[in-house]
């Protein structure tokens, strides 16, 4: 085109080699502090020490007339994989003294992730499944030092009858994700330690770090710190609430927006409305939206079922929201603009801040998902 | 904490340091492309040029045994800030013989974006306004080359009625975000070359590269191109449809997805659920879900009530959306578990590659998002 430019790209391709190695050598680094952390049983994620880090660089960043939030978007993303790089040093282990931990349902997804983390932090874990029950469980459960029931939530509760009598000092928890009937049963059946636990991610994770792990106590929670102190390790953070309460947001939070997601699909297959279209004119916005919706179809259908079918206020809530529809539908088949312009306002003063705070946080995000969108409709 | 940690910890800070002054370096290189690019009247985004690039730095990435996405991500992110300041140098203007174009409702958010734009490509640009209309309109419109109507979707039509008789070859074009009826009023009242647009983003963006408008054709297309050429030359994507196209699928893309929105933030509202217990234990997705909701709500209410209630047809299709929710509720109220897979299963084979690619797409902007979002969650 012109040599002119080819000479400008020649640096700036030289620039991007260097880049190339300078992240090397960073990620070189971390993976000695992961060493370090490991050695001295520091937690891998360092909220403080990334804040002061992330404000330093961006004031650096305004003196060399950059952009700060750039040079905080790079390193955050650097950062990402250097949480998983300073995975392969291993982990700190706790409580060197705990006998082995039982994790049923281990060769599922996420309990495959939860056997690794806890075997890179020197634990011995055993792994149960329907497959080996008949041949190992009598062995595996003689004097465990915890039970983790990681089953489908359809067959928690039989699996947890199926446990039997267990030692009085081992702690027994389980990963569904509903709570309070969980931990009834664990209560029922086992006198020693229990406590519920809910990851809060999928099997996709690259890292444990800044995952969110809710728990719930159940009894002699105290003898179950050692486990969220090992989570803590990893770089979880633990989010305590009371079962009900868990429950009672999960109905919200997975439940009902899992059914308002699948209805959206729903709608667009039973109008076979034009996918490829939509995709053409998208906003960003909008086919963030789609990403969202469509990518529910992609996962595992009775996941969704054993969720949204799980309890009656799941149901109860799912009706309330099609009364919100047919009310608000009503609404627009008024024509009426100054209805929308109240009730939008109302609406706007239950989200108080998080308005504004969510607008803010999404153009940072809608501008990312441009970056790599844009790309794939080319 | 340990005299070791602190050591490669200031090794990494050096790194840090280093990283800052070498983006400064990409960046004054960048700006040196845009100097040339707009002296040469060559577009902004270069998608060949980019794809070549970021292919040959995720192969030297993996040489070095670094994470090919890592680098793709850091240097797409290096780039976006890279097209704002190729916007410094101003741009080739690709009808240097044009004579004024006046932009009714410049003043406003998405206006003045526009007349930034065509004043930083040497054009002559006249803001119109409700407040300059008496005194100024009719030496503005005395002899235009292009007018673009860029007013709220309720005013578009008065607006346009408001013009007058233009000089044949002016073109004539509109930003309204529907397209089959200004158009028709456009093609009345004007009768040299007519061209609706639809720019499809908001006024938040840093930078025209790889943003979208839409083109619906009017009359005398030839004599329009030149605009078009021109929005390329900011690095704009151009879609062409026909008005009804882009009214059928806006009715998808914007109204009823809004809907859906504003109602479930309704919903949230009406039963006065805790977003402070939401947030606390959210997933990632659930987070995001939720901003897009919560993000509404610190937006200009008319604009919504405006693009919802702007046809019948969006109307019946959110009527439609109604009688979906109902019959899908009445599904979840029989608890039938064989049912929803089967439907699920429906609307995946509906959805077809794009489930899979979305649930790709999501992956990489959900840990995105988890990099910004849990910061201010701590």
């Amino acid at each position: 085109m012109s040599e002119e430019l080819d000479v400008v790209r020649q640096g700036i391709d030289e620039v991007d080699r260097e880049l190339v190695t300078l992240l090397k050598r960073r990620l070189q680094l971390v993976s000695k502090v992961g060493e370090i952390k490991s050695r001295l049983g520091i937690p891998v994620y360092a909220p403080d020490r990334e804040r002061d880090m992330l404000e330093k660089r961006r004031s650096e960043a305004e003196k060399h007339g950059i952009s700060p939030q750039l040079i905080e978007d790079v390193l955050r993303r650097i950062m990402r994989e250097s949480y998983c790089s300073e995975h392969d040093a291993g982990f700190k282990c706790v409580n060197p003294s705990a006998r082995n931990i039982v994790i049923i349902g281990g060769n599922g997804q996420l309990g495959s992730i939860f056997v690794r983390m806890f075997r890179l932090s020197g634990y011995q874990v055993d792994v149960l499944s329907r497959r080996n029950w008949e041949t190992d469980a009598q062995r595996m459960l003689a004097n465990p030092g915890m039970v983790i029931v990681c089953v489908p939530i359809d067959v928690t509760g039989e699996t947890i009858e199926k446990l039997g009598s267990l030692p009085e000092d081992c702690i027994l928890t389980d990963f569904t994700s509903v709570k309070a009937v969980p931990l009834e049963k664990m209560l029922k059946i086992h006198r020693g330690p229990v406590m519920g636990l809910h990851p809060m991610f999928g099997p996709d994770i690259a890292s444990m770090a800044k995952q969110v792990v809710v728990c719930c106590e159940g009894r002699y929670q105290d003898q179950c710190e050692w486990v969220l102190a090992q989570m803590k390790i990893w770089g979880t953070r633990i989010e305590r609430v009371t079962a009900d309460e868990h429950d009672r947001a999960m109905s919200f939070i997975q439940a009902l927006r899992h059914f308002t997601t699948y209805a959206y699909g729903y709608y667009l297959q039973k109008y076979r409305v034009d996918l490829d279209r939509l995709v053409q004119l998208s906003s960003p916005i909008y086919r963030l939206e789609l990403m969202l919706v469509g990518r529910l179809f992609a996962q595992d259908p009775s996941l969704y079922a054993d969720i949204i079918l799980s309890s009656e206020r799941n149901v109860e809530n799912i009706m309330a929201y099609r009364d919100c529809i047919d009310e608000q539908v009503k609404m627009v088949q008024s024509y009426s603009r100054e209805s929308f312009i109240r009730e939008f306002l109302n609406i706007r003063d239950y989200f108080g801040s998080y308005s504004e705070q969510f607008l803010k946080e999404s153009k940072i995000l809608l501008d990312q998902a441009r970056d790599s969108m844009v790309h794939n409709t080319l």
